[in-house]
């Protein structure tokens, strides 16, 4: 399967604006929402913010309260299909009240330096990067 | 928790030209793509097309059958944050042979038709459609 370079793939995570986390909950459902993100020490981090959520919206927490693991995905469409690409981080995951990762992620989203997220976070150790781009035709 | 009106979240779904597939594998751990797909006879149908893949990169056909869920999500990022929005699909899935979602998908992908999925399609039965919106400030 066609990959990115490692160095790429991460630099792509790092400067993509959205991710999506997949959790699983305590029935072994899947689980699904957009985040902002960043990289930090090399984990992933991810906060609880300011936009509205309904407690049920906090889910993602349960979950990884629940199974420990996350993944997050970071991907481009377009239409043109020979230039997709996606970039997966799989890996044990915790809740934590991290500021230094809050920090960072004010650090790269002027939305949160604006309205500070009180957290928590949840933060995903990359045990495996993934990658993949289409084949040369 | 606000959210969209739910055919406005059904035609956003349905015009939507990428969503993300959370499935979950028989040890519990979340797994996500990127998948083109399509709305037909109410169920959420993506493919196994031409964009080359790893057996590995199955994993999502293996994860259904063994756990026999899915969720689809659907969303929209920019930078304001006040015209976020994304909606969510969970529920039964199965893996199926069935030629009548790869013509829908064919219908809504030019990709498709030019080169048409051999297939099998993963079916989303959605059981929740679920969707967020922020508040008004």
């Amino acid at each position: 399967m066609p990959s990115l370079p490692p160095a790429i793939a991460e630099e792509r995570v790092a400067q993509a604006r959205v991710g999506r986390l997949a959790t699983v909950n305590a029935k072994g459902r899947p689980h699904i929402v957009p985040v902002c993100f960043a990289l930090h020490g090399g984990r992933i981090v991810t906060a609880v913010d300011a936009k509205p959520k309904a407690t049920t919206n906090l889910a993602r927490l349960d979950n990884v309260r629940a199974t420990g693991r996350a993944s997050l995905l970071v991907d481009h469409y377009e239409e043109d299909w020979t230039r997709l690409w996606w970039v997966r981080v799989d890996g044990p995951a915790a809740v934590t009240d991290d500021d230094a990762a809050i920090s960072t992620l004010a650090a790269k989203y002027e939305q949160y330096r604006n309205q500070r997220p009180a957290g928590p976070v949840i933060a995903i150790d990359p045990e495996r990067w993934r990658s993949w781009i289409p084949s040369e035709p």
